[in-house]
């Protein structure tokens, strides 16, 4: 997905959702967003996902603030908040007539985690009641279901804490399929995406064989991956499963077949997909 | 009402809605949003209301764009849009048991027609329908009714094109109970606020007796005022009534009484007004 002229504005208002949850003083708030603006100015239109300058946005942030995890407190705060309604949505998959179907849709439906995109606080029980009563605005589960059949593993790219607890369901589902489930996480603090300390606090490990992708850098730049990720990203008896629109933009041209699980939070991807602006996204990119 | 660190990123999200409605090539969007970029890293944070760098903003665009009214065709659309609504809205207002109050609530609900905020067309019949069932978060009305009694005239200060029909239905009720209204528009154009020709368009003419308030600058900043306004807007027989966010932001601190009349569409007014964001607002400062 390549950068639009939207994505530049939006730049310093990530920048100051980011910045507000670190404990500085409004100055030096004020001092780190015209730094921001002050690259916003640099940023081209090219072939770039978006993921890019957010990348150096971010990158900037955790330098000039001096903070290695901004979004640190949050994402324990949503982890532990999703953990509170796993029995219950555990229960719903458990009790559907489609499970997968189900807990794909509800590891979509998590994707509402993003603090890329949300600058407050929400209640995501409410979020998640509502979200889930949606039905689906790109529907590619007969093909996966298909495919899955011939699969011997399935490899997630996670996006959020809070989110890879929806994840998390998935993957037993998957797991009492039969199927091998490895799940990969970020190798380094970036946004509020989980890693490896997110994936053990929720358990993940207990389903899945956990990996990082050994980089930090939003969204998945293949070339920056670890060689343990690739291997499994080039497995051939593996279906792929990735999360979150930054995943979604560097990943989407991607030979490879990958099944994107999202919402659409924003313009420039609603235009991309063609859907309406928060629609729950399940995509085959071939 | 001070300007925040959130009107700084807010400004090139609005350069971006205006450069939308501007028939221009994407390269010539990104070198003006690159020029408001420049000039938003030089925004201080002081006690300027957010309006001063939005001003500063709009005209950035109007001069590099070589477009003297980029909203220009917007303020047409929604104005036609709003009259196809006139009928319906003043019955209901006739037919009601407060007829002025429901005037004054329909004026507080056309504010909705915002392209300083709003970055897309809506549909307005609908949003005005929804809107319309809100109660209000802050109601004045009983002081307002109080005060009014004592009243001669009204001074209307009114912000967008298209909510001027609703707050001309509002000027016909104050005008059948024998007040004599005064409408205040833009001098020139600027966001999608009213003009003259927009007041004349939707027959404001008939219900008050329009004035301009002689510049085109961002809200209300009286030292810019024509001398007519003035004397309106310093009339102890008059009560004004204040349309919109702009408005609020560049006289909220007015020693005068004001009855603000609008809708609550950005985090800063929402903390300082203490209300819910999409909250409709009668609020006097005094």
């Amino acid at each position: 997905m390549k950068i639009a002229i939207d994505c530049i504005p939006c730049l310093s208002r990530q920048a100051l959702t980011a910045l507000r949850m670190i404990d500085i003083s409004d100055s030096k708030r004020l001092e780190i967003i015209r730094e921001v603006l002050k690259y916003s100015v640099t940023v081209p239109l090219d072939d770039s996902p978006p993921a890019v300058p957010s990348d150096t946005m971010h990158r900037i942030i955790r330098k000039l603030s001096d903070n290695a995890d901004p979004f640190f407190n949050i994402k324990n705060e949503y982890n532990r908040a999703a953990l509170k309604l796993e029995k219950n949505v555990s229960n719903i998959i458990h009790n559907a007539s489609d499970m997968l179907y189900t807990a794909i849709k509800f590891a979509i439906v998590g994707n509402v985690i993003d603090f890329g995109v949300h600058h407050k606080r929400f209640d995501l029980n409410a979020k998640i009641d509502t979200l889930y009563r949606q039905p689906l605005a790109i529907d590619d589960y007969i093909s996966f279901k298909t495919e899955l059949e011939k699969a011997t593993g399935v490899l997630i790219i996670h996006d959020n804490a809070g989110e890879i607890v929806f994840d998390k369901i998935l993957a037993e589902v998957l797991k009492d399929m039969g199927k091998t489930v490895v799940s990969a996480v970020k190798g380094g603090p970036v946004i509020n995406d989980a890693l490896l300390a997110d994936a053990r606090n929720v358990g993940l490990d207990k389903a899945a064989k956990i990996i990082t992708n050994g980089n930090d850098y939003v969204g998945t730049l293949l070339e920056k991956c670890s060689t343990e990720f690739l291997q499994y990203f080039n497995r051939p008896d593996f279906l792929i499963i990735s999360k979150g629109q930054a995943n979604f933009e560097t990943l989407n041209r991607n030979p490879r077949k990958i099944y994107f699980l999202l919402q659409a939070k924003c313009d420039v991807l609603v235009r991309e997909l063609n859907v309406e602006l928060g629609g729950l996204i399940f995509w085959a990119n071939h």
